[in-house]
């Protein structure tokens, strides 16, 4: 149960408001292993219903569910040298097993290239077999040092596409196509907007010819990468010999691409909607949708108002214009609690609607229906509650939307923009769109002197009307138009 | 793409035929780690299946989701004293993080009963937080030596559900009730019909005070435990100080359970309903239902029987009788192949419908349905074709569960058996229903000398209407009936 302590402000300590809200909420709790989470029932509750969405658009795109070993033989992660680069150093490693010291150590998979594609290598010849259009929904472990629930932990659940294709253009589709899916997601059930683009050189996966991303910002102005697609080109394909022989009778590589989102996107849900008091889950993802709060004083009232309740969420579940899809309605019976903590209890837990029936608003045929968000209430009567409590959901999912856009759109800074005032906006927090040289060194300094990065090269829709046409540092021709954040 | 040599028939030599057919329907593969499967998109999708079948019947029993860390640290192994005989040989020990020697080595969860009810414990206070009803659906790994596709791997996946409650009656109403809801499950959905009871003490869980379980009989005569139950008494309250203030202001120990079934169904799907034309799937854990396959020979004819096998395809799909479970209905479209190798393949992989549409069934508005088990032929009209696959599938279904439960009462063996009647059934396969005088060292004699083991004390239902009064070892008198078969 809740305690009633308030949170720490966003506005006074945004960092310790996340850390509080996120256990307050119970979405998750540290666990006795450094650095693993565990994630409760309301928080595996909106991992449970990202799933089944996202799940559902791979589908609807032609991609099917596999499943791949946990452990991946060590000379296996050193087949593609920049991979090994980047994901050796923190793994974690299996060296004893069944009591015995093992000939090879077994890596517990970062991410699954490796593995993946020495099967696709086993069972493609023919570029008949092509494509594959492969999901596994699984766990992985990065050794981090620092971590924090949901946003870096050693171990998350995530899910990872693996695709191979005939040609470049097909990969390079593929990835852009699953960066699209993202984005429509984000936007569409978490009602998170994202900038999406190309990540340079020095911030793209390790093996990868390009990734792309789908970059959030939170309250506190800082993005975080919410997902991430790459074009892996030939590179795992050499490593693993993913090779088909083409129509025209040749042996070619086959061209690759990776594509994941995580438990980390329910950070960006926290950090996107929630407010000093507690967890705001938009409607599609909310696992209760709406909870009854039934009031009595009197014990007389008791029953008669528990029953009328009851009658409600039965009712209310369902109501046909919800099939197949009933609405998740949950009536809060506990004794022995005040109708009041009850409220502060789902507020922090970021159920989106409460309704408030006591034996008055039974006599009169009504009950009181509080917004999560705006925490606006409206009497409605109990005739029309399906459809009222319907139309208020989906504002609901609507007006999160917006108001994470126009934050956005506010912190979002154009035009010519000194290196000097940039440093500012950093502190303050905010994307800056500004024009870059192009040069990696470039990047490296202003990471060292200000911590920020750039997060994309943006798409085209996300551009600034006027290009920028120096670089913000030094003021030679800019070569791209990038997003200069600090970064989760 | 499977190729089209036959299996080793069942009859030969029944081992390899599971084997060949795992592989030829590519329900899973070897990987390059080993003891770990792959398991390939028609294995996997049937998983998806059982999973959201099962996942419905824990919620509708009001259990909730929660994720917990695949590492536990090596001392909680140790905290139950029985616990960490069973487990602490067969586990895989991460002793290396980040580049560095961990202090404490990390084991990757075998079973998650000690992680999970340490946190219980941090979560209960008061017999208000009771009962805890808690699930999750993860990949753990045992150091198994000797290891067949599905059926023993070193990782697999599976669901544990994992409760508190303030009393034993109600641990023990719940362990029996998820092994309702697992025998439910096997013979509603996996048209596997089981036998269900209580283990001895020498086969029962390693911290267990009682375990249940569901045994069913394969194909071979031999027994597949295929879900197991355990109501662990306060083991791993005390050990873990799992502690609640009850009603009356006592401290108590809570009372747990935890319950699993796995990937392993797969390998009893198989054995139960495989025939040695391939793979058999119960139409209600299919990722296809039915699969169509266009015929032509002129190439004159190949777009109209295309465009008449989609548009039948898109019909049966949005048939309005299976709303909202769609029919999964798949169209194999490949050119370069001849329908009789398709027919193979399809077989092969277990879909349970195939339907053949030619220029001649088009002009006559009709088709030819197949039937994967009994391979039975009906021409239908295409007028009635959605009441008529409906009808087949149903039927399929049915017809499964009676082959499979008439197969198993066939090769049950009750009344007065010999010992050495007993070995030469057990030579045969089939499951011996005896009286046992409880003593654990007849039981350990007759597994030495056999192979077979004790595989339940059977539940009331199963026992013979003429319990056997005689231990059928020694002659002396039975304290129980028990279910003896060899298992996998
Ligand atoms: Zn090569
Ligand atoms: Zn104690």
């Amino acid at each position: 149960m809740a305690d009633d302590k308030k949170l720490t402000p966003r506005a006074t300590d945004f960092s310790a408001w996340y850390n509080e809200l996120v256990l307050r909420a119970e979405l998750a709790d540290y666990s006795p292993v450094r650095g693993c989470m565990v994630i409760r029932p309301n928080g595996y509750g909106i991992w449970e219903r990202m799933q089944r969405a996202l799940d559902d658009m791979f589908k609807a795109t032609g991609h099917v569910n596999a499943y791949f070993p946990l452990f991946i033989p060590e000379s296996y992660l050193h087949k593609e040298a920049q991979h090994v680069e980047g994901f050796a150093p923190e793994t974690a490693v299996v060296t004893h097993g069944g009591g015995k010291q093992l000939e090879e150590p077994l890596v517990v998979r970062p991410t699954s290239e490796t593995i993946i594609y020495s099967m696709f290598a086993k069972w493609v010849q023919s570029y008949r077999d092509l494509p594959l259009l492969y999901n596994q929904w699984a766990n992985v472990v990065r050794w981090e040092m620092r971590t924090r629930l949901f946003l870096r932990t050693m171990e998350f659940l995530w899910q990872e596409g693996h695709t191979a294709h005939a040609t470049h253009d097909e990969a390079e589709a593929e990835a852009r196509q699953m960066l699209g899916v993202y984005r429509d997601f984000m936007e569409g059930w978490m009602a998170m907007p994202v900038v999406t683009g190309q990540k340079t050189e020095s911030e793209k996966f390790a093996g990868a010819l390009r990734t792309y991303a789908c970059e959030a910002m939170m309250q506190d102005g800082k993005a975080l990468q919410a997902g991430t697609s790459h074009n892996l080109g030939q590179n795992f394909a050499k490593a693993f010999e993913l090779k088909f022989q083409s129509e025209s009778g040749t042996i070619e590589h086959a061209w690759n691409t990776s594509w994941g989102v995580s438990t980390r996107m329910i950070g960006g849900l926290v950090m996107t909607h929630g407010d000093d008091n507690g967890m705001v889950t938009p409607p599609l993802l909310a696992p209760i949708e709406v909870v009854i709060i039934p009031i009595w004083r009197k014990d007389e009232d008791r029953a008669q108002v528990f029953e009328a309740a009851d009658r409600l969420r039965g009712r209310l579940r369902d109501w046909e214009r919800r099939e197949p899809a009933r609405l998740r309605v949950h009536v809060d019976l506990r004794e022995g609690m005040t109708p009041g903590a009850k409220y502060y209890e789902w507020e922090t837990r970021g159920v989106p609607l409460r309704l408030e029936l006591g034996p008055r608003d039974i006599a009169s045929n009504q009950c009181v229906l509080v917004r999560r968000d705006t925490r606006a209430k409206q009497t409605v009567s109990l005739d029309t509650i399906g459809e009222d409590i319907e139309e208020t959901l989906e504002k609901m999912q609507t007006d999160l939307l917006s108001a994470a856009r126009d934050r956005m759109d506010k912190n979002s800074y154009r035009g010519d923009i000194t290196y000097d005032r940039f440093k500012e906006i950093m502190d303050a927090g905010g994307f800056v769109y500004a024009g870059w040289n192009g040069d990696p060194k470039v990047e490296a300094q202003v990471k060292e002197e200000t911590k920020a990065t750039i997060r994309v090269i943006p798409d085209e829709e996300f551009r600034s009307a006027d290009a920028p046409t120096r670089c913000m540092v030094t003021g030679e021709p800019a070569k791209h138009e990038v997003v200069w954040a600090r970064a989760y």
